[in-house]
């Protein structure tokens, strides 16, 4: 039997990640496949519970380095528990955000570098990467404003625009530096526009996965 | 103005770390330091949330890499919060285990090994290390039982012997690398032996200190 594809959904705030989660799922089960989905950081019980610690507003100042270690935390959890499992039995899984969130949040916006990240993906992950990286690239002056319009900020919503502009070079520089997973989708257009784009990366991945 | 010393206390379960932890405080109060107590995981409110993670026992397996990296999570936020001011400032700081117990229960007693936790200990914290690591050694067969007229045990308590036997050795591996800063306690002894032991080993580093 072969592994399922691990496919994962970036972009900042307001980009549209869950009505594009829900067009992705089930345009995968319309092809009769199992599809988990689930988000990071959480995904599991315990990983929840660390989600929690990471968005909460405090008035302690997080350390950069204790939130990279908790996002490392979160996501060694939901690996062992539910990503490797359902890909060693053959299930498709799609994730909101995952590593390429890490560079980009962490390595760039709070400016950590790369250096650690890499090492912790080395040994959390071993050899496993996503097949696919769909990223909803939207300038965060438009996608601040949608995430404004849902209501009350967490901890990391509440950052600068500048924090979110080096989110998104972040990410930009990942997609530049990974073209053969990254499928960059312009997040600015109407919703069916998008959701073309998505749909002509997944065939893509189908057919390879199919071949 | 010189920056201040950092002793740790480690040891497996019921070996006497908090009598022993009061004793060494007031010990050094007394030479007119400045003494910073506060223990491992915890020691900031957020910090001490990660405590409660880790500790909590739950339906939910924790793989060991989630618990190791929650170990270093909380560590980065003491470090950057509590541990490093303090020493900055001239004081004393005396903690409840660090990462000689990560070595010991992550790396040996959960079988992680120790490469990984190398890497994290040198981008977590640098070049700090403890001045002084006092490590109360005793059989775990007694410990567990003083341990467990304690009252309820937590989620690391509820291990079995074999698994305090292996924190045992990797603590004594740990001592046996680094002589030049363990201080090895036979914590089998009465109260008051112990503490002569300690005393002793305290008063080297207060000769080195005022050197």
């Amino acid at each position: 039997m072969s592994t399922g594809k691990f496919i994962t959904i970036e972009g900042g705030e307001g980009v549209g990640k869950s009505s594009n989660h829900r067009f992705i799922a089930e345009f995968l089960s319309a092809q009769g496949l199992e599809v988990i989905e689930t988000r990071e950081p959480g995904g599991t019980p315990l990983a929840e519970e660390i989600r929690e610690l990471l968005l909460t507003k405090r008035s302690e100042v997080m350390s950069p380095t204790a939130e990279l270690l908790l996002m490392f935390a979160a996501r060694a959890q939901h690996l062992e528990q539910v990503i490797k499992p359902a890909l060693q039995r053959g299930a498709w899984v799609l994730c909101d955000r995952f590593t390429d969130a890490t560079y980009a949040y962490q390595g760039v916006a709070r400016g950590l570098g790369t250096d650690f990240i890499i090492e912790l993906e080395q040994s959390v992950q071993g050899s496993l990467r996503p097949d696919l990286v769909v990223l909803l690239d939207l300038d965060p002056r438009i996608g601040m404003a949608r995430a404004q319009n849902r209501g009350e900020t967490d901890r990391i919503e509440q950052e600068n625009i500048e924090f979110f502009d080096r989110v998104r070079s972040g990410y930009l520089a990942r997609a530049a530096a990974n073209p053969e997973r990254f499928l960059i989708v312009d997040a600015s257009v109407e919703l069916e526009g998008v959701q073309e784009q998505i749909a002509s990366g997944l065939t893509k991945v189908l057919g390879c996965a199919s071949a």
